[in-house]
């Protein structure tokens, strides 16, 4: 995998393992360090109980001299009162004490169980020692990648460049997340580090498009967590011009295309998953109302349960829209599984159940759309099904 | 069981086969006939997708002349077009034509697989058959309750009596479903049939109220269904003088009680349940507060998937009453699993996790208690957990 890493100029990471699972031998604790001052902006969730780590991150952004992210896993650090929040601040200020910088210049999250204080022992004794291994080789971030992990099986990562005026700037994205993903402002852990140059508004604005259209159109289970926080970096050590018109349009559908992939990485990896399902909704009246139909029948367990099990069952999936709280009629709607169309304007249409049923067993993969009379408009919204292995992982998932 | 039934006066009941779901032997077809013209009054699915038998019945209530209710299960006869409209509108007829009363006089539901067309050969030649069997015996209401079930494992029944100025009057309650059941505005089927003497405005305020409280209080998973319906009768054959000030509202909240009876009773038959889980929402600004967190809390699969494994994950409800879009801080709140505490205004509360995990895993019916801080209002809200064989039942499903 480290032949396809792209590294950005002037960041460092690092990834290790400091005992925040006990004897559990996964690493835990990541930095992600730029060494020059950055622009940072951010999205959190929106979950009225959020974590103590969000609530500090969230003061933070934007600004313009942001030097780190500081990560534990197998801790979400929420629900733990104001020692939860002592401890999200403990985390930057020991960052900040190694970088010499003041500890308002790094942002801090956790993920993993809700309700435990954090071993501040061992992330007391943990990160100057990962601080030590700072290193700007792919190695490294990889490192850094896997420690940001809880139940995903897999690291998420995605890597794209830009030319901007004869330079090449790059840009590179982080993700972790397998379950509790149901963002409605933000998702679960995403960081994306460039060394491109951007105003703050600049780099925030076209954050919040970007999450609008990657995160915001993901859905494993329905669950907001309580950690949600896309972050991002710009340390401008490509040694461009602040990205303004035409080039800050396309940095912004860059970012875009990568929050994309990560949010695909999140559901491809959703636990107990044997399908990927895209939802199209298109000829709606607004985006946001293509959303909320895709949500809801993302969301619905009878649709979910069908995939599953290679069920071409249209009506679950016509009767979830229909609740969606969207006003439309039976009318102006169509619907296609892959290529197969199993309803007309209202109306089923006869078809070959046998293959339809064919191509959802074959296929992890597999494409639901939606067609309305109603307007231009549509979504693109990724999930996963629902199986007998997401019950298991979270009936027995112990505090 | 027939002994524990009780059978208002004034109205017969017929329940048979007449082959909707082909070579199975169930029963799929039942009539509930009042012999004198009854007020009736309902509640309806706000699907926007709604079966042809909603959209015929829904036109003919509030009405002070009705005579049957005729009911096919099996097929839902949703998603069926113009052609479902018609075989609706002829159930109601053919069953008109044997009372020798209008069309209008009957009202007609449908549940069962969505998107298939009724199969009219069968329903032609079989309420002629079950007319002729109509009785006003328990075993013939008994026949008819059971004619009404889907994937139900029992009959949902529930029996009150009421004196009123001396003589007593009679309410029975029926009701059928065990998934698709997130009833927004209504719910599954169930009718409540009494012969109680009403004002139709009454008997339709009344019945409002008693859905507010029951059916709307629950949910299996989240999916709300396209024939949602509840249909109340009240043919005034105790002899009474319509009901009103004190009667009438014992009168409501008897029609409470019965609703409430049969809206459990269909989260104690949810498909593949493990758990009947209560949850109880206190001190909170409104009822449809209460509600809303409640409803959040019950349909989030990790909190369902906890239950079924027996794992006080008190996180798991707490996040989600935070995403439930009400407005509330984590010190507001504090939440019991059965008599233990586990979170106090905003902090983790140390316990006995092994005991709370022996409740949940040594009761089939649980109590969760989220108590805000807030205000006087609440509600309590039934749900079931999430189990490898709700997965199986609806993975297999097949349409």
């Amino acid at each position: 995998m480290t032949k396809d890493v792209l590294v950005p100029r002037g960041y460092r990471f690092a990834g290790g393992r400091c005992g925040i699972r006990g004897a559990d031998p996964r690493k835990d604790l990541a930095l992600f360090v730029s060494d020059r001052e950055a622009v940072a902006a951010g999205v959190f969730t929106q979950n009225r109980v959020c974590a103590a780590p969000v609530q500090v991150s969230r003061q933070r952004v934007p600004q313009e001299r942001a030097r780190a992210i500081v990560v534990c896993s197998g801790n979400a650090n929420a629900c733990t009162g104001e020692q939860g929040l002592r401890d999200a601040w403990r985390m930057t200020e020991l960052t900040a004490h190694l970088l010499g910088c003041d500890a308002r210049q790094v942002l801090v999250c956790s993920t993993g169980l809700i309700g435990k204080p954090l071993p501040m022992p061992c992330i007391e004794t943990g990160i100057p020692t990962l601080a030590k291994q700072l290193s700007d080789a792919p190695t490294a971030l990889l490192a850094a990648a896997e420690a940001i992990l809880t139940t995903d099986t897999r690291i998420k990562m995605a890597c794209r460049t830009q030319e901007v005026a004869g330079t090449e700037i790059r840009l590179v994205g982080l993700a972790k997340g397998a379950a509790m993903i149901a963002p409605q402002m933000a998702t679960m852990l995403a960081f994306v580090l460039s060394d491109a140059t951007l105003a703050p508004a600049s780099l925030d604005q076209a954050l919040r498009q970007a999450v609008d259209r990657s995160f915001h159109c993901i859905s494993v289970d329905g669950h907001t967590s309580t950690n949600d926080t896309v972050l991002t970096l710009a340390n401008g050590a490509a040694g461009i011009a602040p990205l303004q018109g035409e080039d800050l349009e396309r940095f912004g559908r860059t970012l875009t295309e990568i929050c994309e992939d990560l949010a695909r990485a999140i559901v491809a990896d959703a636990e107990g998953a044997a399908h990927e399902i895209t939802l199209v909704v298109e000829g709606m009246r607004t985006a946001s109302e293509a959303q909320q139909i895709a949500r809801t029948v993302a969301n619905s367990p009878l649709v979910k349960t069908a995939i599953f099990g290679g069920d071409p069952n249209w009506g679950r999936i016509v009767s979830a829209a229909g609740y969606a709280g969207v006003e439309f009629s039976e009318s102006d709607l169509s619907l296609w599984i892959g290529d197969f169309l199993l309803y007309e304007r209202g109306r089923p249409v006869n078809h070959d159940a046998a293959a339809v049923s064919r191509y959802l067993r074959d296929n992890r993969e597999v494409v639901i759309r939606l067609r309305f009379e109603l307007g231009a408009a549509g979504c693109r919204f990724w999930t996963s099904d629902l199986t007998y292995e997401y019950v298991r992982l979270n009936a027995e998932y112990t505090t």
